[in-house]
């Protein structure tokens, strides 16, 4: 990669986002974040597992006015592929792309931004902007690619009190996050609980599971096996694999009522025209459904990324080096609302309700829906009207 | 593949087993099958999508006596990857591996090898011994591969009762089985009603779901992705792209629990060592556990006859040509048992109860297990518990 991977000096200057995250964000038609450099190449973050990184930038938006003593902000933690376009921002045309929450936040929803200072960063290792593989390595000159650092969920929500602390935050309200948003939740409360007054853990896991460690290898060695891959040092996205990748992950997030209503074995009528990196042997709508979603992962995210953040919450367990997992939850003493998925199969209801008894103090509430894991990105109705109850007792 | 794939002789004659499966049943230690030629080159099988196949050649191992009349046979259908070989032969020695459900069948167990004639012969498109992909194509002398034409469950149904008919068989006393079994199950009902007194189709569909379509189609792509496929035409098995399409297929027979309890974030220590064709990165047990099952299905099993299996099951739709769904099971008017798996992911108990409530007279018995869609090949004393009454009904 050498020569070529000299990066041209980006019109954004030296805090601003990769050529990948820049492209991505333009091909979408989304809003530049904001982008700033919590940690100097000379005074770098020193990584759980080991290692230092340095510089970090990081990528966020922000929505409603922070107060004069800092302590009316809300930290929204994004899932495993997602960005910090969490909404428009306020006032904004709405020619702009929805966010992926956009129907949470805003005057008069439940994060509500009369109210509260509502950030979202791009996790550290993402490609939207915050420092990750695409990320320029300054010892070389060129990405870090597969020599990126292993990374933790902690490392993720120490690089988030990095901007804080610079944002002027001195107490967040509250911290929220589904699946792997979840996990930054909960080890908020456990690295620094004396910023945070309450959390909101959702579809989320205290400890990387067996089966979602499973699914997350099976997509793994599906991107490290495509020829493409070439051991993480491409110029090109192994799409094929990526996509496979994504398209295990698809079923994942949802269930199986949500498939079959859906399609009921339709025939694949080719409506999606898409550059389909497989070919075109598709029988059945859902065939190309998935293919189409494959194709749209490999559009906008890095494979290099999806590994090392993959890797990230197989690693993540809040009890380690901390007691028992018993202990650890119950050491919680914030407001704390678990919010579970009847029918999610990656992090069951199940796990979400334990939580929630584990947790002092805890309430939980449950999403009915066909939709599998991804209901929190859908069944927006139902998780407002367990959001709000919860918001309106904290601000009294 | 010319020239070299012009087969020798094999010791065992012209309705032997082709080479691959002579290999992987001597790597097994299991006994040979049994073959019968059951369409001939010039006799062929009319194929239900079109087109036709000749020689068919059939393996199976049976186990009892039938009876004069031809009255008392059960036929045992296996599943997707799975062979004839269900149990060891009546009197064989302990050191023969056990057959798949050896539980269930022999003296005084619930297929009642004293009283029943049992009958499992591998289905059409497989690779144990019955014709499919690894066949010789006569009007080319090599194998079919990726030539093979497409065949669905209502063939492999013909194939098996084309068998049944050159043993004597009259009438199946029933036609069990699970899965892609259960498939051929209710398939047999409707093609051949005269001929079957009872049936039990087990953690099964009567139409493939978009769900299952889906699995099904992301595990084509991972092999037809490896470029060792070469569209077929592989001389050495596409390794990388079959292992991965086992392990995607392993996570859906198995259940959450299943892995979580059997698992338990357990660091691999390297205690399997096997040809892993992914390389050595692996930290977690259940990742090395995966890559391993993945290897032995490189093994055992040919990619080809992977895609034209998992196509016939896409292709499984009892209504097609015969009405609506409801019409086409309410006409069945055989003793019928149900029976769901309260953890399957795959085939859920939702939808082995449907089948219950629309056969006519139908019962339903439901096995409770955290081990998933796999559970009918594991929790035998439930199974036995569910099938002895239903078999003393019929027997009486």
């Amino acid at each position: 990669m050498a020569g070529s991977c000299l990066a041209t000096a980006s019109p954004l200057g030296a805090s601003a986002v990769p050529p990948f995250t820049e492209k991505t964000i333009r091909d979408r038609g989304l809003p530049f974040p904001l982008v700033r450099r919590v940690f100097e190449e000379d005074r770098p973050l020193e990584l759980y597992l080991g290692g230092e990184l340095g510089p970090i930038d990081v990528a966020y938006h922000t929505y409603g006015q922070l107060d004069e003593s800092g302590t009316n902000a809300i930290l929204v933690c994004h899932a495993m592929t997602g960005d910090a376009y969490v909404a428009r921002p306020t006032g904004a045309s709405t020619d702009l792309p929805e966010g992926w929450w956009e129907s949470i936040i805003g005057p008069g929803r439940p994060l509500d931004t009369n109210k509260y200072f509502v950030v979202c960063s791009n996790i550290l290792g993402s490609c939207y902007g915050t420092t990750g593989p695409t990320s320029l390595n300054p010892r070389t000159g060129c990405p870090y690619g597969p020599e990126f650092p292993s990374i933790t969920v902690r490392d993720m929500v120490r690089v988030q009190k990095a901007l804080l602390d610079q944002l002027g935050v001195n107490r967040l309200a509250l911290v929220i996050g589904g699946s792997l948003g979840g996990m930054q939740v909960l080890e908020w409360a456990l690295l620094f609980p004396e910023r945070v007054e309450a959390i909101a853990p959702i579809a989320t896991v205290a400890r990387h599971t067996d089966w979602a460690i499973a699914l997350n290898e099976v997509a793994r060695l599906a991107i490290t096996s495509d020829p493409a891959f070439q051991a993480g040092a491409y110029r090109e996205q192994p799409e094929r694999g990526l996509a496979l990748a994504r398209m295990m992950a698809m079923l994942s997030y949802r269930h199986y009522e949500s498939y079959n209503s859906n399609f009921d074995r339709k025939p694949d009528r080719r409506e999606k025209t898409f550059a389909d990196p497989f070919g075109s042997n598709r029988d059945f709508a859902v065939e190309s459904y998935l293919r189409y979603q494959g194709r749209k992962l490999v559009n906008r995210f890095d494979a290099n990324s999806y590994i090392a953040i993959s890797r990230a919450m197989d690693a993540h367990d809040i009890a380690r080096d901390r007691g028992t997992l018993a202990e650890v939850l119950a050491s919680i003493r914030l407001e704390t609302l678990c919010v579970g998925i009847d029918s999610d199969l990656l992090y069951p209801a199940s796990d979400q309700r334990a939580l929630a008894d584990t947790i002092p103090g805890a309430s939980y509430g449950e999403i009915r829906s066909i939709h599998g894991h991804d209901a929190f990105l859908i069944e927006f109705d139902q998780f407002q009207a367990i959001l709000k109850p919860f918001l309106e007792e904290l601000g009294s």
